[in-house]
């Protein structure tokens, strides 16, 4: 993976309503897409409808290009992914999202992402121009992707495969406590159960610690958590003192 | 991954505006999610602009249920994902779209995925209920997902943990043609070379000649495609007949 990579370009060709491109613009911004490239948009460009609908990725469409053919959109493009619903039968690869985002961070040029017109999709000879097909897999029975989200899906996989973030779990949870702050919980837990007399079964008691103990263990408890349990059983063994200590 | 994992839940919190009930529903019937739960809607619910938006995924919405509580809306769950932003310092696991999905997938019962309301998202109290935080990795200057993108992308990734179409490359390019179909078409191609005196350096001819089949058999051309060049050669051999015939 390249970390020079520049982030691809989305071409949309023949673009239909402005609130559409708004939201393209939106979707390529909330994963650090920015360079958006519009083919022929059917009601002109700039369309005044596009921007409420960017939610303030604004500079997306102050920036977007215009192109009157296909052609010169992609001229300085090096891999373009030319996105269908339902791959017709091409002699071209066809990834999906993750796979083209894949092949996308491990070259050094600009790639491209092209999508059809809302209505109809891209038509074969703009499909012919494409190096390779991207389809997302959806549920079979019903595979009604907006332009918007087709985008969104697109983007987000670009950048995911860039994200240093752990992909399986984000590195938020504080992290357990250190051993002797949960040896001094566990303690201070029995010594509650011990004044209780909850284990009060002479041949249980070994197992009945364990079992404590393990219920204190598992969790991982952070030192905050920790904390808080120290204060429930302070509060438990101050509940209890005025009991037990009658009977000393 | 077990195949029998019941497809997670939807909780849409103290949702507000029709438009997006109908919208997230189309997201979660495109990866096949189909349980929606709805948690004191704004509005009321039926709301009747919720079905326009839902471009076909009616079947969703005529079956979400309605609770007064998140409580009681996420009663018969097992593991609860509640979406944020940006996480707030929490003792909970943070999980990323992938993560929570391959988590869910694990599991025999059925978990579910909770959405704030559009506006503020989650309080805290909702998320105090939850297992687990599921945050998307956005853009650090621009992370403005709205609520149907994110039910988007968290279904996404629900579907394709339990997808078996390999993610890398889908196998719809038709393959390569049989070997013997390319040797007989790098023997058409020689054959026409020959003819029009491409090998005309006498020390060279060897690695011309290697030099063509690569040309010929690094694209792994298909059935189809060596037939299409067959009619290319064919072609050329006919309009090269006329000027080599004479010389004989």
């Amino acid at each position: 993976m390249s970390a020079s990579t520049p982030a691809p370009a989305v071409i949309l060709v023949r673009p239909q309503l402005g609130e559409n491109i708004g939201a393209c613009a939106r979707a390529m911004l909330n994963f650090g897409l920015t360079d958006m490239r519009l083919v022929a948009p059917r009601d002109g460009w700039p369309n005044p409808e596009a921007w409420p609908r960017a939610s303030g990725a604004d500079r997306v469409l102050d920036d977007a290009r215009v192109f009157p053919t296909l052609a010169e959109a992609i001229a300085d493009l090096h891999t373009v992914y030319a996105t269908t619903v339902r791959p017709r039968r091409l002699t071209k690869p066809v990834f999906t999202p993750s796979g083209a985002a894949t092949e996308m961070r491990a070259q050094t040029a600009q790639s491209g992402l092209m999508f059809g017109p809302e209505r109809a999709g891209l038509e074969t000879d703009d499909l012919a121009v494409a190096h390779a097909i991207l389809t997302v897999p959806v549920n079979p029975d019903f595979g009604s992707l907006n332009l918007a989200q087709a985008v969104l899906l697109a983007a987000y996989e670009w950048f995911k495969a860039g994200d240093e973030t752990p992909a399986q779990l984000l590195a938020h949870h504080a992290g357990p406590a250190a051993h002797g702050e949960l040896e001094g919980l566990i303690a201070a837990v029995d010594e509650v159960l011990e004044a209780a007399d909850y284990y009060n079964v002479a041949d249980r008691v070994a197992q009945s610690k364990r079992n404590v103990r393990n219920l204190l263990t598992r969790p991982q408890y952070t030192d905050d958590e920790v904390r808080t349990w120290r204060g429930i059983v302070h509060a438990l063994a101050g509940k209890r003192r005025p009991k037990i200590v009658p009977n000393d």
